[in-house]
């Protein structure tokens, strides 16, 4: 018998969050416990504003799944398509009752959830720090936060002079590999191949979704003309956007909210080597449950991006370390306690 | 510690096998034994005539595996991108090494393979029956054989009154649900548009095939016109084929031999709908060894198609059982008794 518990939670910035299009201080999760056999798998939905997804209507989906047919976690696969029967939407909830699911399917077994995905790996594997939108005092506390990073993932916008500065003080303070995600800021191709050359000049590493959704024809132009690699996100939200628009972009960022949670970013990642796309894995700003979740699957990826939790002032998760910049799995720990 | 072991072994047919290309007494195999802990994990590599893989080469391309750097069966996916960076061929030997590797996951951690890919399903899963091409006598036994199975799949070929004799003898005899494949064997899309109208009057499910690869080109007419559903096997071999070719075909034929084992139909079946293409489960001509590895997936597909054992005099395996032509997942064992 599975057992589905599910409540509301506000994960507070221990600094205002702010990217292209606009700034928080705290961000709203769900968090899903799926009881079987006396154990307890945790999940976690969360609800970055440029998802369509609201919490609201993630707990009423919620509140309307009747696990009551299922015996066992690891009927994953059909408990999947019982979520899709219900909705077409609700990813972020579907993926925290994945997480729920593996975590469940791996405390039952015995094994880690990357062994159990055939990902045990001794790779070392580094993950980036983001650093927000603002002032210069701020990126310098953020500076001095990513200091165990190899590599800082830089937002950035549609003020071209912002941008520019931003870049250069970075530089001036730290000799780390930098790239850029615009999440989708700048107004248009021309603007966005000037900025990108810029920044190609700049030795920045690889550029992350310039244009937004509603000028996605432009990225043919972009990506033929880019000195640097452009990752979408915002535009590949699943595997089919990544099958359908994979000629766009030369990498994708996957996300558990975005896709559906681990099973279908295994799916994702899996095939996109065939789509001739290198491979992200990122994160919302989101908790430890989440980032945990995600990072069962890092080691198929070419680049690793799961930092949401560091940003939170009252995780009430503990899981995935990262030391010296390096990400080291660990069992996800409900603690309970708000961490300041 | 990984220890890999492998040999040849020639399976034998209870009666001659004909298909539209070729008509065979028996069919070249390798097993595959993989060591860990004291356990062994056993695989199978088949190699029929349609693919260009050939038992020799895949022979010299699993004495080049050197697994002395992978400490677990749960490295499954660096032990494939380990096998893709030796060769991008011998798939085959790659789909036996995976399904060892999985037969090792399972035993090691006592889980079955289906549970371990969250899998585990309640539902009744019916395979169908393949009658190959022959006289009418032939037909009768190979009937007398399918007996307990609700679907037949018939193999037909280029030659219309072959076809249309087998179909009304098959139907004079049997009140059996029908699928059809072609193999390829028609000459051309008119020929092939008639023919599966004349079918589709006969109430046939589906057609598999009926094209050659060389008139790949011609699918998208047959599909538009033809009133059955059309299934791409021989012109469907990997991911890439299905990403590239699903506007081709209703479905897709996923085979282990063609795609490279467990993780790779995995993958195949989780986006094939994402791609609008309905999904059947086949088998090569081959032992219940393979045969078993294929059934962990089957409650993923639409349709299964998992038989290539029944045809065998001396399969050295048990494995899957098929009672009232249900599938039953067993665990895989060795027996080394050539049955008869």
């Amino acid at each position: 018998m599975l057992t589905l518990k599910y409540y509301p939670y506000d994960l507070k910035f221990s600094e205002v969050f702010a990217v292209s299009s606009n700034a928080r201080t705290s961000t709203e999760v769900i968090y899903v416990e799926l009881g079987y056999e006396g154990k307890i798998g945790y999940g976690e939905a969360s609800f970055p504003p440029y998802m369509k997804e609201r919490r609201d209507d993630n707990l009423v989906y919620l509140s309307q799944l009747n696990l009551s047919g299922f015996t066992s976690p690891f009927q994953m696969d059909e408990i999947y398509a019982y979520m899709d029967s219900l909705s077409s939407e609700n990813t972020p909830a579907k993926a925290s009752v994945d997480m729920a699911l593996y975590d469940l399917m791996g405390k039952v077994s015995g094994l880690p959830v990357n062994k159990l995905l055939g990902l045990e790996s001794k790779k070392t594997i580094y993950t980036s720090f983001t650093i927000g939108i603002g002032e210069d005092d701020f990126i310098l506390r953020q500076l001095n936060k990513a200091k165990q990073f190899k590599t800082i993932k830089v937002k950035l916008a549609g003020d071209i002079l912002y941008n520019k500065h931003a870049i250069e003080f970075i530089q001036n303070n730290s000799a780390q590999a930098i790239g850029v995600d615009f999440n989708g800021g700048l107004p248009n191709k021309e603007i966005a191949l000037n900025m990108i050359q810029w920044l190609a000049a700049k030795n920045i590493l690889y550029i992350e979704q310039p244009l937004p959704v509603s000028l996605e024809k432009d990225y043919i132009f972009l990506k033929a003309e880019s000195p640097l690699d452009i990752f979408g996100d915002e535009s590949m939200q699943n595997v089919k956007d990544m099958i359908y628009k994979h000629e766009l972009f030369d990498g994708v960022n996957i996300k558990l909210m975005k896709c559906g949670g681990i099973s279908k970013a295994y799916q994702m990642a899996s095939i996109a080597p065939s789509l001739g796309l290198k491979t992200m894995l990122g994160c919302m700003a989101e908790g430890s449950c989440a980032v945990t979740a995600a990072a069962n699957l890092a080691s198929m990826f070419d680049k690793v991006d799961l930092d949401g939790h560091l940003m939170m002032a009252n995780d009430k998760f503990e899981g995935v370390e990262i030391v010296n910049g390096e990400l080291k799995l660990c069992q996800l720990k409900l603690t309970g306690i708000e961490k300041q």
